[in-house]
């Protein structure tokens, strides 16, 4: 039996002799890999935090003290010293999360993967504890130094520092990088606090001489005495956070178990708010995830354990059109720039920041700054195009409302695995941005359909001037092509009927114009009349959709986004205000948190299938 | 003729003496008081920065250079130096913007009130102007302490500091507070650097001892010598923005317009990102303003100048009843705790917080750790009640969706401000919170129509433990109490011609309830059968709202919301799903940006007032 396989809770771990820790480690990262190579996963950042997770739970006693892991994705060795240990469904619909999960443990806390978090979750649950006369559990809050560069944590340490007395620690998982190499003056910090040591060694020589001297008690001791602050900046710049009064212990080595169990006992016993600086390596362990150098497996499909290629040769996605038509508008416009949150290559902005490396941002996990910087930039006569994921748009609302929109400015934002993209869990689905956007005004929102749709509504998005337009499409593979039969004014019609009035208008938004396709050859079958189109402008609607409804007995929407204030719920409104009688029915996902599972299974489980929505608006066609 | 009246732009001033420049503080400070006593405004913030604008005024060249103010109410002496000198219409209709606005000046150039984005959009700025090739056109950014704990400002500064040549030059006005003191490490980091002079010179001292001692050349020296960053952090301990890598001037007293003049010249021709700290005096040089502690006549309404005192004895307010109830309900549980952002007095937790300091928590201007915080506690067995302006939960919306919803914290949000406040422009309305709030899962949202239904919905607020709960009221005047005639299921039946079905059902949400029984009334004088009711819970639409409108021929939303995604949409799209073929009309906000003008003016230019109402439900109804 493994010493993995003792391990059901953190208790038996507790239980081992600290010497036996470093085979642990070893067999932890023996497991990690041969398992997630074999489901795919967040492989890199669990190989860098195997030594720290164990010390977190041999030095604290979870669920009685709380440890809160931010962004959630490095949590798979907490999972298995929690006593999870079944990786074989991991991301799959019936099996582990890929992050904390309520339901999952007692251990689990915080299900948000929305970096930047954690520090705000432990405050809460600290000063919470302390007022219910539990001040003696102690919070741990895990934080990257990625998402340390997010807004959400300097609010949180601005107000953690000040309570000398909570029992909160603060471990800061350094690694050098999000996804990608963290960026940004605090990076920079970091890196002078990680190369403290040998200066406190040569420090230290310094002090030793010092003492040595004859004036000791004359003017240079006095200087120095009546200065504590700045002779401790000589002996330890612990730098910003003792700044902010924040108790700083670092640089740790995240790779030696018994050193961090030293450090977190420390903190744990000090008594106040502390900040414990662990040095880790992102794939420790692992050559393949090491000689990754773009992330270090920060996430995978499923790969080849030993030589760590993937399996499955990828096809060209959403993101490869996207990346290409950047290329070439950068050659063409020198007004170009591009923006995006500490995601360059997921996002497929490498190809642009590869020809143009002047004219890309990558400000950190950062989208509130990334909104209205562009903002500025659009002030300063650039278009700028900014690159995320949509569900993290939700994160910059403030800033697309009050900033670009009230002032007009001319920026394009492209939002990247838009709808459903299932394996993450309900905080990765892109499913909120369409009905964000849909209440801001002058904004255009395109959903292409195809790859070309892709390249062109770019084109058209970055000509516009007086506001800001948003580009969404999904995750994956690109949609086959999909041509259109004709056009009325800016609407593909894709299939139809005849050429007067029909029974039914089917809207297809985005990359769901296929599945509006075989709904719409259904429908035709069972004997109606029917037109469907990709309005491709879907936001706000346009002229020529209140057209098109006016032929119609009925309209159905179907849109990879929540159904409630999404685009069918704008098509019911305006057709409601402009008179329009016709019926809407909504297709697309329901106001509730989806559970995680393939992005087909969630469709089924849905009813967003071309069966599923046929059926339904059989019951509604009289 | 007075100085500033020969001030009609900023060359004007450049081209006087600078002796003069304390004669023309002192003029502008007279105006101040005079005008903005007659008209109300942020007089206080004003009074603070009059040498700090004529400063960069004479410094920096505007509008070649960028002059970017954080939150903008601090804009009056901008707007004099720029040739604005009718102040008798201030934030009216018509008049000056009480913020800087692009149609006013072309020295204008952020209008957005909301706090902490300056930076973000001087960072958008600076490079831009640097890719076009305008790299000598220098960007500065003004920014308050409070403001910088928010986290734009953080993420902003991580971005800035690592571009050592960027044009940049923030000011930080430094005076101790945002409406309230300024919390948190970064307050206290602040109050170690503005004493640093006093310590400068106490060190200025020992540096010259150092260099009397004879051993210079020997260890003493050489420890000194070989660790210049600590050197430098005894000499001049600029701290953490220095940590970041940003060069820092400071402090500098803010009433020495000289003194602002030679730091800002300094900062401009450094030829990298600067930060410049001035010392300023919320409410300098007025007596009246000076002796209010609480917030130094922050924002005033009209005033007698002499004495400080308001003309107009306000009545009881929304707030007050927020106020006074949560008084009442903290007696009661001891489980109940507030959170606000830098706005305690003004969103009336201030009553709460004698009673209970120890169970409030004022987190700076940081709406997304106040949301995830509130999470944390609620984690932790506590009732939070956040309370915000309803334009600053925009904030925080992905913190309410990911963190608490997600997490179904039983967390209350009571929003101030909701709905058109008028006078402070666009930014400041409170018209978004509802449509936001629609589409999070398991929300649950009340809009009490009277004093009454505050004290009640609170009530039924925090004893919801599964999920967030939001009460948003306007602000002003409580609304006269309005009698329910009858009560079905949790809606209040306010007037109605009949028991059974009638032409028209109208939804009065919240404040408008009394607007819409006068709707009612008037509509039933014409002849139709009308019911009108207040649904008390709006979103999400419950099954009593369907019953009703299923007795219903049309159905009538008036809300003080933006009418996309707002609660006639949600309404709307239920009845739609429900099968229930009555148009649904609405009356709410256009999705456009509002002018400023009063609450009056604005309704009445929307149509939202009986008359408008009837007259459009007249052509509607058959």
């Amino acid at each position: 039996m493994s010493l993995l396989e003792t391990i059901t809770a953190p208790a038996d771990l507790r239980a081992l002799p600290v010497e036996r820790m470093p085979e642990l480690a070893e067999e932890i990262r023996s497991f990690l890999v041969s398992e997630v190579s074999k489901t795919g996963g967040h492989l890199g950042p669990n190989l860098g935090v195997v030594e720290l997770t164990i010390a977190l739970h041999r030095v604290f006693d979870s669920p009685r003290d709380t440890i809160v892991f931010d962004t959630g994705h490095q949590s798979y060795v907490h999972k298995l010293l929690t006593g999870r240990h079944d990786f074989s469904k991991l991301k799959k619909q019936g099996g582990l999360s890929g992050y904390p999960n309520r339901a999952e443990s007692e251990h689990d806390v915080v299900e948000n993967s929305h970096a930047s978090t954690a520090l705000s979750w432990a405050d809460g649950i600290a000063k919470g504890r302390r007022l219910r006369g539990q001040g003696q559990r102690h919070t741990v809050a895990v934080i990257g130094d990625g998402a340390l560069t997010g807004g959400m944590a300097w609010e949180a340490i601005n107000n953690i520092a000040v309570d000398k007395t909570l029992p909160l620690v603060i471990v800061v998982n350094d690694n050098e990088r999000s996804y990608a190499p963290t960026i940004g003056g605090l990076a920079e910090h970091l890196a002078t606090l990680r190369t403290t040591r040998g200066y406190e060694r040569f420090l230290a020589w310094g002090k030793r001489s010092l003492a040595r001297t004859p004036f000791v008690g004359g003017p240079v001791f006095e200087t120095l005495h009546g200065v504590k602050k700045g002779l401790k900046d000589i002996v330890a710049p612990q730098g910003m956070f003792e700044d902010l009064g924040l108790k700083y212990y670092g640089p740790v080595d995240g790779h030696d178990e018994q050193a961090v169990e030293r450090a977190l006992r420390q903190a744990r016993d000090f008594g106040g708010p502390v900040i414990v600086h662990v040095i880790t390596q992102k794939g420790r362990g692992y050559q393949p995830a090491l000689d990754d150098v773009a992330d270090h497996m920060h996430g995978i499909g499923k790969i080849n354990p030993e030589t760590g290629l993937p399996f499955e040769v990828a096809g060209r996605i959403w993101t490869d059109e996207f990346n290409d038509e950047m290329v070439r508008l950068g050659a063409e416009r020198d007004d170009l720039v591009a923006l995006t949150a500490a995601m360059l290559i997921p996002v497929g902005l490498d190809g642009f920041a590869a020809a143009y490396p002047e004219r890309v941002f990558d400000v950190g996990i950062a989208e509130q700054h990334a909104v209205t910087m562009a903002s500025g930039l659009a002030y300063a006569g650039l278009h700028p195009v900014v690159a995320l994921y949509a569900t993290f748009l939700n994160r910059a609302f403030d800033q697309m409302l009050m900033d670009c929109a009230l002032h007009k400015a001319g920026v394009t934002f492209v939002l990247d695995r838009a709808g459903i993209t299932g394996s993450d869990g309900a905080s990765h689905n892109g499913m909120w941005d369409m009905a964000l956007m849909s209440i801001v005004p002058g904004l255009r929102l395109a959903a292409p359909r195809d790859g070309d749709q892709v390249r062109r509504q770019l084109r058209e998005a970055v000509d516009v001037t007086d506001g800001p337009t948003v580009i969404r499409f999904p995750k994956g593979d690109v949609a086959e092509p999909l041509e259109a039969v004709r056009q009325q004014g800016d609407v593909d019609v894709l299939f139809e009927t005849g050429s007067g009035d029909v029974d039914l208008l089917v809207l297809g938004v985005g990359a769901f114009a296929g599945l509006a396709v075989d709904v719409g050859a259904k429908v035709a079958a069972l004997g109606h009349t029917v037109r469907v189109v990709d309005p491709r402008w879907v936001l706000p609607v346009s002229g020529t959709v209140l057209d098109l409804a006016a032929q119609a007995g009925a309209v159905a929407v179907i849109e990879d986004n929540l159904v409630t204030g999404g685009v069918g719920a704008a098509v019911t409104v305006a057709l409601r205000e402009a008179g329009q009688q016709a019926p809407v029915h909504l297709h697309g996902i329901p106001k509730r948190f989806l559970h995680h599972a393939s992005r087909g299974q969630l469709l089924e489980e849905l009813g967003l299938t071309a069966e599923s929505i046929v059926a339904d608006l059989q019951t509604r066609l009289s």
